[in-house]
């Protein structure tokens, strides 16, 4: 079975590398856009990836000498709309993964600016995406990658995109309410929003993922350093679990915010990347906009930080775990019960546990030690939601003079050329 | 009772300029800020408002005059942060109405750049006001202007804004699923989004006002033709009731498109601004967000044309009624039956009906006939939702060679200086 051509925009991402492996290794032929400006954002708020990454030319070069295989790449910007056109013109892909948006809750809540950016960039890819399909591939498939955080945390089940509504006597078939809670995850629900009303009056085919909390550095096609994909642990890009790891490493307490009651839907990289080529892999008819919820455990921050805590041990750290005020806007306790059933329909098997992977990020991050360490002041949060203007906070951490200095490698320098 | 200074953003459009009226007529304090860019837009698709307005300069010189009172005004544009901040540092109003909006949803389907522009633009300035009024009024009280068409035509009654949902044996209080029909109505689903989270997180106060199509040219307010407010009759611009008027007006058949069953609801304009009123001087408490379902019967489509064609009678017009292809892509026959109880709560009474109305914009048309003749070609559709790129079909209407020259008012032409 093959999708065959894949175009995935965003590919130099946390999971656009891993996924553009993964798809090769499949037989998939794969394509990739990226303007790099994960990578900048990341250095604009003082951090870096725990993970070495290499520039993108030389993860085409591993891939080449490693698996024998090329990944075609433009480099770009979605806000230029002849730019996703000409790409789409040329590359005539079978399917697009959509990839290619900001992605931090924090990072958008730092101020207006950071808000509208976050906001109209992803608004602006998406529909120019969506034009351009329209005009050159309409009949390819696109899988949009949304959040789980599109829902928030309402009294009732979570239905998996739409839901059968009884009201007054009647009934009717509608999306589920959305209640995000940051302006990113505002962002992906007004996506969504495009995306749905983009199938309905052009016939397109789409799949919408509202993606769980990814965890893990690893994939099997991972197998070469230089094939790694990034890791984030700074509060605006890390995740909770990643920022838990980070901080064992590094002997700092584990931080779960407030209460630690808050559930999320959580979900291993190498299973998001298997639901995401099943997506690819069976897409949906002409007109058809489908909704994914990927995840598949729920668990709760204190869960998370106190089996940190636990693997810990098994590495010689012995971390704390503390409780500082809520940065965020959000509820600390709550019924969280989302519906998972349309990937385990298409044949989506768990293939590996929360436990197991941490395991693997410990190994991981205390091999790249040092660059956690050199960067241990951007864990601790610095964005809160209930401030419109957190950037002099951020100003405020300063880089830790104890640490020993650590060479840059070519990730933590701006790309130069276009490959 | 008063809501003490109110800023109207958009003041010079068709609703906003009345509304600064009633208001000055009930003791309130007005400034408004607006930068022109409808009549801009009218003249890039080649129409005019059928009521010869005049530039705001003189619109201010006529209240001073007519009324003995002053309406303050800032030129400038929601995208310039600064300027909106600059603003609400000014003026300190008690009430921000945010009108200032890109309002057409065939302007927003006309292509990719008007979509973008459209959704980027409605958004940027929401955020801003938002961020704003967080920064220095955060007491103030945003009225936000939205759209019946957020909701779309569901087959359960439509709540105001939310409803008790009981899903799988539990219950919840959610916000009605949002499924708008063009990019210009998604724009505003966004605009709910964000307000509805900054409430939450800012404690704002905030009321969501989803509008239903306002029809008429006149309240009591506007007492001399130097107080008209305008009235767009080309298919971007016009809704509709105003382009059936038009048609019977012209001699043209009233198009409804397709089936025609297609039914909104619809409120006076001059019933619209005293929902305004009520709205403004009835707050929320901090952190509130209210929405209100704004309009007081509902149409099909076919009712409007029939009811048309009978009052185009009384003023010995005999118009035919057609039934074109439907340029949109939206159900033609469906259940509608929105609740509106929040503002009749607060004393709304509904003051006008349709057809009395109907007889005061015919009056009005046929004294301003000529501007209509003018301009007969931009009355039929142009812009396809099917299509992603409509202006070569705008492109192809032309101007009646036939009609006699109309000289422009200054309405037609650029406004020039900030006042």
């Amino acid at each position: 079975m093959t999708g065959g051509k894949v175009l995935i925009t965003g590919i130099d991402g946390y999971s656009g590398w891993p996924l553009a492996l993964h798809l090769l290794a499949r037989g998939h032929e794969v394509v990739g856009v990226d303007n790099f400006v994960t990578r900048k954002r990341v250095r604009e708020v003082g951090s870096w990836s725990a993970t070495p990454i290499p520039s993108f030319a030389r993860r085409q070069a591993a891939v080449r000498e490693l698996l024998g295989r090329e990944i075609g790449f433009h480099r770009g910007d979605l806000s230029d709309f002849e730019f996703v056109r000409g790409v789409l013109a040329t590359e005539r892909p079978d399917t697009i993964v959509h990839l290619a948006e900001q992605r931090s809750a924090p990072y958008s809540m730092i101020d207006v600016h950071h808000a509208v950016d976050t906001q109209v960039g992803n608004l602006t890819g998406t529909l120019h995406l969506l034009y351009a399909m329209r005009e050159v591939v309409p009949d390819a498939h696109l899988v949009k990658m949304g959040t789980m955080g599109e829902y928030g945390t309402p009294n009732v089940d979570i239905a998996e995109g739409f839901f059968e509504v009884e009201y007054r006597g009647r009934t009717d078939r509608m999306p589920f309410p959305r209640q995000a809670g940051s302006w990113y995850h505002w962002s992906k629900v007004f996506d969504s929003g495009d995306v749905m009303f983009a199938s309905r009056i052009w016939n397109l085919k789409a799949t919408d993922v509202m993606q769980g909390v990814i965890y893990g550095v690893r994939t099997p096609e991972i197998t070469d350093d230089r094939l790694l994909t990034r890791f984030d642990f700074d509060e605006t890009w890390g995740t909770a679990l990643n920022r838990f790891i980070a901080q064992a490493v590094l002997g700092l307490p584990i931080t779960p915010y407030g209460r630690g009651e808050q559930r999320r839907g959580f979900i291993a990289l190498e299973d998001s990347m298997q639901s995401m080529r099943l997506a690819v892999e069976h897409p949906p008819s002409a007109g058809e906009y489908r909704v994914f919820n990927q995840f598949d455990a729920a668990y709760s921050v204190n869960e998370l930080a106190e089996l940190t805590a636990r693997v810990a041990t098994e590495f010689e750290l012995h971390p704390t775990i503390d409780h500082p005020a809520n940065p965020r806007t959000e509820a600390e306790q709550h019924y969280y019960q989302p519906i998972h059933e349309h990937l385990p329909a298409l044949g989506y098997r768990r293939t590996r546990d929360l436990e197991a992977v941490m395991r693997e990020i410990f190994h991981d991050l205390l091999r790249f030690r040092r660059r956690l360490e050199a960067r241990r002041h951007v864990v601790q949060p610095a964005v809160r939601w209930a401030s419109p203007d957190s950037r002099p906070a951020l100003a405020a951490r300063a880089p830790p003079a104890q640490a020993a200095p650590v060479a840059p490698t070519s990730d933590d320098r701006p790309e130069r050329s276009a490959a």
